[in-house]
């Protein structure tokens, strides 16, 4: 297992879009998105299909080994790049995945679907 | 890391509960009522500080070594024991930790907060 961080992102993500429509996913367009950036070393973008939000909007995961994962909704492919990548330089800098409360993106803060300890603590 | 699967149970949840409330919080009274259950082995329940899924009444996670990550919520200390282990043993017998939809119980389908993909697979 690497030490990498991971940004997950839901590829599959409609944001409401009827499931006839052919239009690329917001979800594809916000992994896109944040495939064009250059992300900080050891950070691994990874696409995901279907992180089970599906009603809450675009969702990004943040998680590594001996870090707490946690989940985000409410996310556009296009506004929400900076915020994401904000939120993830934070995330790069707690040890243990915890951002500060108040060192948090003002997005994050309000949109926060789940967060989940790390395995190794279970075991510890 | 052991190989153990994990029932992760949120202990803080409050159910909408006032903050200012002394009676037993929800969260941990499901955590008691699991852990007075046998649970089936090599799984290990786990107390929780907060899954930060507060509006969505009591959570658990499971998960594993290997498996898909899932988070559930919705669920009442006395009403959903049953519900939760039935879908524990499922969850042990699906290898990746995806149980056939046909076969999850119907509070899991309609309950669920978030799926995560295994570590492993990240680096594979």
């Amino acid at each position: 297992m690497s030490d990498a961080v991971e940004l997950l992102v839901c590829t599959t993500c409609r944001c409401g879009q009827p499931k006839e429509a052919e239009a690329p996913r917001p979800g594809a367009q916000l992994y896109e998105a944040l495939s064009e950036q250059p992300l900080p070393e050891g950070v691994k973008l990874r696409p995901v299909e279907c992180l089970s939000n599906c009603s809450q909007g675009c969702t990004i995961g943040l998680r590594g080994p001996g870090r707490w994962t946690y989940v985000y909704g409410g996310l556009e492919p296009e506004a929400h790049v900076g915020v994401i990548l904000d939120g993830l330089a934070r995330y790069l800098t707690a040890p243990n995945g915890i951002i500060p409360w108040r060192e948090r993106p003002e997005h994050f803060k309000r949109n926060c679907v789940v967060r989940i300890p790390p395995m190794e603590a279970a075991h510890a």
